[in-house]
């Protein structure tokens, strides 16, 4: 099933470089291991933040929590979740 | 996998007592059968309200909306579905 | 560019049925133009609701807008539009 | 009587693992306990948070209140409760 | 337990005045009922609407719903409920 | 005239415990003062949450504000107030 | 004591012209008679809507409810009302 | 001084083509008026919408609802004004 | 033109009382000043918080903005402020 | 195609005056760049806020973040955006 998913990223500004780079490549590093798999389908920035709007496809809420707790900003990241139906059009 | 199902009831108040009735007593057999279907597992009131929290079973939120949409009343009511995740508690 | 848009259904619960049923048929085909212009891309439905997420492409606003006007169910759609910036990990 | 109670976790991201295994410790073990006296009935997680979704059985708002400030995490958790009305279908 | 309630009348403007005062003296006899048998035991009106806050007690949000439910004016009325815990200060 | 007074007791979790049990103790003895005066009149906890539902009577706001100025959890609570008129079914 | 009151206008779009002047008519001598009784200080529109933020003084918010609900307009308006306290600097 | 100015357009689905050709073309009419008048200074469409955001410039916010009062739809129109401040940067 | 300003003061608890009070004996003079130049007009304090509701006076949003940011608070308050026109009852 | 922007700007109070001032010129500077580039058009200040509304124009979304992610004080910045659509009006 199919999930829209929206993330904001709340990393306090003051963190170092370093660590923020860090943190930036792991995430772009998952997200493809994500894609891979086929849980990550597509990805948007809303633009002037510091968040995206993501298609997800997962066996259920479980399993998509445990993708995106997987991300290494999961933890300053403000999520939502959305369970979307097939439609009728698409089916 | 299991929603978590709000319902407010917006039948005009001006509805005939007959059409009530007969709408009423359909909800309630079709609500039997979702619940003989597995579909239909809890459901409270919300007190002071024509409203209710539900908690259904299905095997992807269309089927869960096939389910509501079936219904006698689903056309009159305002309804709001949250996608819940196994607790690792419960597993 | 792209969009995501919902939309609300607010058809009147009294509408003959007759009158929904052609709307409905003519939303359908005017849908599916939409996909064969490349215009719609996906649609999902809000489960529990008379509600759908879609994913949109157009040249800008205005060109979406009248897309949208062209459905014949938009006089009673309530409709929101949030334009999608590309994702550094699509590009 | 039944409540749903909902959760969200403010424990700071820069929470010390040994601080947050113990607290986690222990909130699993606390809520054992509430599950083993009935006040627990199910646990639900919010998919893409930290946060829950309970159905909690307690004798009164203000036994519900003790059993959760019980919790060893309930300093750190924003929580709402709602009382919940059985329906006549489960009279 | 006690509950904080909140109602606003949604009494059409157009209610003819017979039904009106009908209706307005069947709500203040039944609140009256309320008042001796001790679930309702304060009242106040919202400043400039047509509305109320009201302190009641009941055994569960069952009982207090079906007392809600029997004034004549529940129809019209949008309810909300809060149920309150015992202070420890009260205790 | 008579104040329905929520509170939202803000007091950061990292306080010392003597900090703390200091500023439990003079609220609590203040508030005796309040009811002694018949300013607080019922006092309520909103479960699962450090925060008040309070009754209070006070000759006009700015009584009530000088009252509630002078708890000393004042500094780190969030206070709503809501004025209420006596309802006719009182007078 | 002074309050804040703010009121929308919900008249239908289709009252007929000489309901709407009659009412009007009224609303302005109704609003005369209670500036003259020091019930209403002050009066402004909100730009670009059928709305009023208004300042009153009472001697309680049962008073003020009297005031507004003398208003021919009352019916159709939707007032909120905010108690205000004396601020120090004017004492 | 200048206002952001946003209109949503509540006329009727069930209004009559020409009453709605006649008010349309009204309103196109007196937007020109105020355009030429320097009032109007620029107008978007909300996307997706019957709705309007416009950029305003009048002596003062009574000057501003005069001219919003003057478009033939505004009995119908939902209009939420912001007063704009000269930045800096533009003095 | 006229404003109606809310202020939420956001001062930290943990500020140092000398601070505190050099920052409040600013703020109390340079109101003065502002009601001397006749663009404070009233001011309100909202029962149980450190906020206000002024009334102000200024040429234009500009002028207004300069008011408000020369008060020694500024810094440290959360500020709405809302255009008002004269009513015609005031004309 | 134009967006409208706000942004709220949430840069610690505690900041240095260096830093401050720094990041002041730098964002001055910047912004004279995109007025030149066509791309910041217009800039006004919210009346009483460390905030402003901006109408911006850029090729699509992510042209457009990328101009406000070049600005200094982004990291900071609270930033909303609309896209809004020509009206035909000024087609």
């Amino acid at each position: 099933m199919e999930f829209l998913v929206r993330t904001e990223n709340l990393l306090p500004v003051d963190t170092p470089a370093a660590t923020r780079d860090e943190l930036k490549a792991g995430e772009r590093a998952r997200a493809v291991e994500l894609r891979e798999a086929g849980i990550l389908k597509r990805l948007w920035r809303v633009p002037g933040r510091n968040a995206t709007v993501g298609l997800y496809e997962a066996e259920d809420p479980a399993a998509l929590h445990d993708a995106l707790a997987s991300l290494p900003m999961f933890p300053w990241m403000d999520v939502t979740v959305e369970a979307l139906a097939t439609h009728p059009q698409e089916r």
